[in-house]
């Protein structure tokens, strides 16, 4: 593309001269102006929220590999068929799924009282009567993994490991590793059961779910998380001194030829069709809520997105693609699935963003552009974005949404709309994830953002790859 | 009593002579001076988070009649000792006792998906299968009353009757009918089961339990609340059009013979030791939470507020009498209990106040006083009240808690010190009311009111009552 190489042709060239002679050439005046018009369409009120309370409540929750999440994948053709939406399909694939039946925990000694809890997902069962042992308190998972070999025999480990709340939701990589690593760490140890402060910034008691990954070679141990105030409870009594004793019960079954699936839709291109502009969300959510924020709103600010621009009769240069994924909680299988599929198309995927950070509203934009026209189409875009309060910034690695990282790795572009996920974390994998979270205003605004970024860049010709690739 | 008369004698005299003349008479400055001392020392930080972080952590769930809730008088009589209070004592009564075991709920048609549900206080048990059955919506109570006789036959009734949230909790007394009548009201139509969308203002998936009671002569039917979310759910799907169907499920049991009690200790007075003043809280709570604000934030308050004036050496004129009452929750037993116990004293009961709305600060205070000294009495609190932003106020009905609802049919007058009760309904039966919702600053500002109240009171010879009495 003659643009992509343009910074090599040009280099001695200085920015400001750059930018001004390209800037016509990125994107049309025609072009900037249907993404105006699309942004106060979206800002005036767009679908978003009548998808998302059509999905959580005909649906509601839809556990990966499920019969719930079958009927999200139905829900989904349906509704996109409704909206008269082209080469709409699933795109299925088999998986190893995980179902909870029953789960519970109480103080034995010295308080005998009952606990808040969830079994983390892939959790093993107990048997029947449960395990009751002593716990051995860890303030942070650094301190269990410095804990001495053999020293946790017989014991349940805890590890209280407090998440903060960010903007940016940072946080979580850090504390995560608590819930998704710590079981097979304890158990390495001797440990017999696992508990953790559940990952999350409420004071509820409602405890957070999401995955754990056993390591090959170690017991699998029963696993689950405490709500924050069962987290105090357990470390008020142990600041006593005195020894204290948890029965944790877990009933889980595995069902190891499951069905799942990534759900797409289109907008045709006029020219270039066979080049990809991805927008998209999860379709799947934790089985406790009815997976609003997680990831229904995603769901709804992109197909929203979507029927925007299709219903504004625009036809962009190049081929808007809605993926719906399958499977992202239990480790991005539709995301793994969709790029072993789609494989010999990738390099003419042009770039991806997907929404997965809740209802809350944009603040920043953020592209990994590897090309002089690249930049200057993130120009525009952010200009266009700054007056709903969307500021341009800069990323220290891509980013986009957590089911691109296998198109990431396959080299494909990003664009990420960075939420503001202050309140993320305090409904993220809880049974209090539902719809009533949600503010349309604030879903409005993130739509605006996805159908001016989807609109102007599949209406243009812009490569953000660099010509190596 | 010479005062209480004095109104009689001189009813020619005008208020601002009465007031003036009687000023001194009512209170001396000695003791304005000790309950300006000990509002300072409860605002500076006194015992009351402390008391409920204790009573919440140590016991936890203390359900009326249960074995829980006779360690929670263990619990009550040991941290009493401890304290060094005069009198203590556990004064028993027998009660019969409801226990939950398991409660369930969920959509059958059109969308199948689990509910948050929990079983009202009393309800009766499904059989294991649970029951499913069509659902009769009803927006109000009043609607349901409506419903034709039969008309629900076969069918679970559910009543939408959303509560608004207030400061002083007015509203809970009229849509509190819901959960208390309905269920028989549904079943002498015809009803098999009852929902109720919770008595709560919060818009988190915590049902709110509390008790129901059955009418004699009508089929006793398994009651369940949904939480706010979940009542939105089924209001949703109903205004669909479509045909919903729910299976509840409710395992519980009665206990015939079990026991309860109040425990009572005292600072006893040093002239008039038989009057009594009575300040207290109760010590049972629902069994979902720990019974931080319902009522663990009382029983802190007022047993702060007593061990304040023990350790500052005071001994008042009268008795001042702390009552931690048992099985409140399941309609005033403990208060029965106690009248009967204490019938042939009640005449020599002063007043009474209990703290049982939760941990928000007192910005009103009222009592019911029929005597001029008493107004005066009053008119002296109120202004030692006001730097800690307490205002006096006037009722159209005695109350000081529901505790002192059989004295006061007694004939024992009440004060009340009016908590800010807008978040209390978002916690209130439900298993997030946990100590972390507590704010001990708020709590101290309660403690300093019951302090000065308890304190002037009781150092005085003042009498509430009319001298008809």
């Amino acid at each position: 593309m003659i643009i992509n190489s343009y910074r090599f042709v040009l280099p001695a060239l200085g920015l400001c001269l750059t930018a001004a002679a390209s800037m016509a050439e990125s994107v049309s005046r025609e072009s900037l102006a249907h993404a105006e018009m699309l942004r106060a369409q979206a800002m005036a009120g767009s679908n978003a929220m009548a998808i998302v309370t059509s999905l959580t409540t005909e649906v509601g929750p839809r556990l990966a590999g499920s019969e719930a999440e079958g009927r999200a994948r139905i829900w989904a053709v349906n509704t996109l068929a409704a909206k008269g939406f082209t080469n709409i399909r699933n795109e299925p694939f088999a998986m190893n799924a995980w179902e909870r039946h029953e789960e519970g925990a109480e103080i034995l000694a010295p308080y005998p009282q009952p606990l808040a809890v969830t079994a983390l997902g892939g959790s093993v069962p107990t048997n029947k009567a449960g395990l009751g042992a002593e716990v051995a308190l860890f303030e942070t998972l650094e301190d269990l993994k410095r804990a001495p070999e053999g020293s946790l025999s017989g014991r349940i480990a805890y590890v209280g490991h407090a998440m903060q709340r960010t903007q940016d939701g940072s946080s979580y990589g850090y504390f995560n590793e608590a819930r998704t690593a710590g079981a097979s760490i304890a158990a390495g140890k001797g440990a017999v059961g696992y508990l953790i402060r559940s990952v999350g910034t409420d004071s509820h008691r409602f405890p957070h779910t999401g995955s754990l990954r056993y390591k090959e070679g170690i017991p699998r141990i029963p696993a689950l998380a405490l709500s924050n105030p069962d987290a105090d409870q357990i470390e008020r009594i142990a600041a006593e001194g005195k020894t204290l004793s948890v029965r944790i019960t877990v009933d889980s079954s595995e069902v190891p030829a499951a069905q799942s699936g990534n759900v797409v839709a289109e907008v045709v291109g006029r020219e270039a069709p066979e080049e990809i502009v991805i927008i998209g969300a999860h379709l799947d959510s934790w089985d406790l809520g009815t997976g609003a924020i997680d990831d229904g709103a995603g769901v709804g600010i992109t197909m929203a997105a979507l029927e925007l621009i299709k219903n504004a009769g625009l036809a962009p240069r190049r081929t808007i693609r809605l993926v719906l994924w399958g499977a992202e909680e239990v480790g991005l299988l539709g995301a793994n699935a969709y790029r072993d599929r789609h494989e010999a198309q990738l390099e003419r995927h042009v770039i991806g963003s997907e929404s997965d950070f809740g209802g809350g509203r944009v603040w920043k934009v953020t592209a990994d552009s590897q090309t002089e026209a690249g930049d200057q189409l993130f120009a525009e875009i952010a200009r266009l974005l700054a007056p709903i309060g969307i500021a341009p910034g800069s990323d220290d690695q891509p980013g986009g949404g957590p089911d691109l990282y296998p198109l990431i790795a396959a080299g494909v572009p990003t664009l990420r709309l960075h939420q503001d996920g202050r309140d993320y974390f305090d409904l993220h994998h809880t049974a209090d994830d539902t719809v009533d979270k949600l503010d349309a205003a604030s879903l409005d605004q993130n739509v605006a953002a996805f159908a001016v970024f989807a609109w102007l860049v599949a209406d243009s010709d812009v490569s953000f790859r660099s010509a190596a690739e």
